[in-house]
């Protein structure tokens, strides 16, 4: 498992900065969809890979996310329990709000 | 009034961002707490004036808040309703994570 913070050490202000992002918030959508190796939802980013390492890394060091090694790959889950316990409706509001304007706006 | 993104130009990321920062997310609890004018949150946070300018401005362009000028004070509301109609759910999460941290965390 790669290196996260406990979830006392879970800042708001970091979750809100790491989900403040089109890409990262396009990676927290897809494993909230079930996705899970970061090679997989990697694929269908606008991004390079060393810029995707990047937003996952982010996402870990907030405690948004957790990383496991498999083989050559990274596998992604999101850290609902400890999120919800922390801020409760915090990450079904953000997921809600991000997939209503992905809705509203043409695609960039 | 000074200017404002229009409902439909408010991003879900800018909303983020301008969350994503201790002393703006004292300026929405404040303004959360029936708080509304500039000068007097300001006599609170430990930062100085000029920044304290800086980051209303932030809030007001990211759509969280609106300010309008009365006598050489700002007046500032939240837009709750226009993000409550965006994004669901996302501000009250935020005010009662932030309020939660708080308890939690020793003073900084």
């Amino acid at each position: 498992m790669l290196p996260e913070p406990a979830p006392p050490e879970i800042r708001l202000e970091a979750v809100l900065h790491a989900l403040a992002d089109p890409v990262r918030l396009l990676i927290v959508r897809a494993l909230a969809d079930g996705h899970q190796e970061m090679s997989c939802i990697a694929f269908d980013l606008p991004v390079t890979k060393s810029t995707t390492t990047h937003h996952f890394r982010v996402l870990r060091e907030a405690g948004v996310i957790r990383q496991h090694r498999r083989g050559t790959s990274r596998m992604s889950t999101l850290r609902r329990d400890d999120l919800a316990a922390l801020f409760p409706g915090l990450l079904d509001s953000v997921l809600t709000g991000a997939a209503r304007q992905a809705l509203r706006l043409p695609r960039h």
